[in-house]
């Protein structure tokens, strides 16, 4: 066991704040990674606030993670001390069901062990994530960062970068397709950013018309307030995909209306109320309203390397861990530009 | 023009009573028919009492034509005077547009021409159904009855059948594929039936005690009384489509959660309520939750073709037209097995 320091919740309605806790030592097949970068998702806050209801305390957050190996197990062979390694929404896996055998581990039929607030098969009690000093993942979960990319803006392409590229590429996104993305935060700026390089047609709606011209600095060919019924309304059954970011409620039915006949809109914003779906916004054109989790491991390496490859990270704003509970409040705000990472040296500050 | 005689609706709060108004002479490419039989379908009930919020006055409904040709125009190729001809939902579309090249004229880009409530561009004001002594249709949307299939029992699967078969065909219903059906009405159990002949596993949802008996008499393997959560809970995660046949509101959430991964939910009945849906029952399974109206011109002659390889027809009761609002008043209480059809010899006797 190993010494481990972070930042936790031990409460719905408690602040974030120091926590200390143990690790595995790395076993056969494990690599120890000290973090050196760990984005802020709104899954972080929903899970700390206990929003799902399904929250573990204390609450340990953060699954996008950045860091440099510092321990690899005897049977460990893609990875070996001082290489960076990354670590995203899942740390471990049944790897024998349908699903794992498939790569599509997200869909484990035994159930994905998340990075936080998932039972610890090895320790008991549940996972921590990344919002600490260290962590220890067997093999098979971390991933490699291609050489070219900023490390701590690579952070959100474990969790918001396969989150969009999953859908994209399973509901074909690519040339001479015309692809919506609703709401530029987190999820939705990396939606445009690889969507635009799969070389479709990227239209943006937001609510804000402050964000219209980041839209199209970030890759939208179209940016539609969606406030603008006749904007709205111009792009009405022309959507090849649409991928839905937005976490909160909102009418789902102006934007089921923007399909195509067969298309699909995909959530991958999780609002914590059902959204109310009008059969007949289904029917007429026999469009889809579907559902996707990030992706799986492997998917998750490819999404790496084409972000290496077209030199694609998030945009971010770095903060110190002390500041994670104004992050919080900023996010609830839309006030980030697009993603919060921590810089994990600060960790040291705290101690 | 010719005069015609039916059954119609002269606001929404009124009774359906007898109706008079004309009729188009068959042009070149026209088939006149003598109505012999039509179903009584929820969407009649929905149109006349004009819950949809759409209906044009006076309403006269039907769309489950089947009949006896009396004259064709000169350039009709496919029917002569004395054939047995069936026409369903569309007498009409714009014929030109990608989804009608593609034998989809449900989803025509001009809108489908309703066989009534839609407007008539031939004779002006709106079309009238098959509530009536005789219908005027261009041949391209006349359908052929296989000789086997009684006609009064087949009149029911120009809508109910092909709203059923269509997107049992379009999402893979076969050997080796697990198909729920939720609801044993009308469609539900024309579902039953055809996905059986199709070489399904068929599990039928139902409310119903009752039904049970009928469920497994009509083909289904397995019969599952929703209120049951235990018998619900057995099926979870299993089922590679639902075909959703149900009306009225309810808890799509229930059935989300009974589809395999990437597995789809189709919507065919129409509640006018939006339905709740959680993005949990989604993301978790990357499942879909889809829509499907009727079936394009060809799919439906395939549908009576395969009705008639499989010897397959609705199960009715005849009604004579003046019991048209007993029968809706029953059919809201679920009370036929299953679909009402009129016998239009019943109209001169109200004449």
């Amino acid at each position: 066991m190993t010494n481990c320091t972070g930042y936790a919740a031990t409460a719905a309605d408690a602040p974030l704040g120091p926590f200390s806790f143990t690790r595995r030592e790395p076993g056969p097949t494990d690599v120890a990674i000290d973090i050196l970068y760990c984005g802020v998702c709104h899954s972080d806050l929903h899970t700390a606030r206990n929003e799902w209801g399904n929250t573990l305390y204390p609450c340990l957050p953060g699954h996008e993670i950045v860091g440099r190996v510092t321990a690899v197990g005897k049977d460990v062979t893609r990875f070996k001390v001082g290489d960076v390694a990354a670590v995203g929404c899942m740390v471990d896996s049944c790897q024998e069901c349908e699903s794992c055998r498939e790569g599509l581990e997200q869909f484990c039929d035994k159930g994905l062990v998340g990075t936080y607030n998932s039972p610890d098969a090895i320790l008991g009690g549940h996972t921590f994530g990344g919002y600490s000093s260290h962590i220890v993942v067997t093999e098979e979960f971390v991933l490699r960062v291609p050489d070219n990319l900023d490390l701590a803006a690579t952070a959100p392409l474990l969790c918001a970068g396969i989150t969009t590229y999953s859908p994209l590429r399973h509901w074909g996104a690519g040339p001479g397709k015309k692809v919506g993305v609703v709401g530029l935060g987190g999820l939705g700026h990396m939606a445009v950013k690889l969507a635009h390089a799969m070389g479709a047609e990227v239209v943006l709606f937001t609510t804000s018309p402050s964000k219209v011209e980041d839209g199209q600095r970030l890759g939208a060919h179209d940016v539609v307030l969606s406030t603008d019924p006749d904007a709205m309304a111009a792009h009405g059954s022309s959507l090849d995909l649409i991928i839905d970011a937005v976490a909160a409620p909102h009418d789902i039915n102006a934007y089921l209306a923007l399909l195509k006949r067969d298309a699909t809109l995909v959530q991958v914003g999780v609002p914590d109320q059902p959204l109310p779906v009008s059969v007949f916004s289904l029917i007429g054109k026999r469009r889809s309203f579907a559902g996707s989790l990030i992706g799986g491991i492997a998917e998750t390496q490819e999404m790496l390397d084409f972000c290496g490859a077209h030199d694609i990270t998030a945009d971010i704003e770095m903060i110190p861990i002390q500041k994670i509970e104004e992050a919080y409040a900023r996010m609830l705000k839309s006030d980030v530009k697009y993603r919060f990472v921590i810089d994990m040296a600060s960790l040291a500050e705290a101690g």
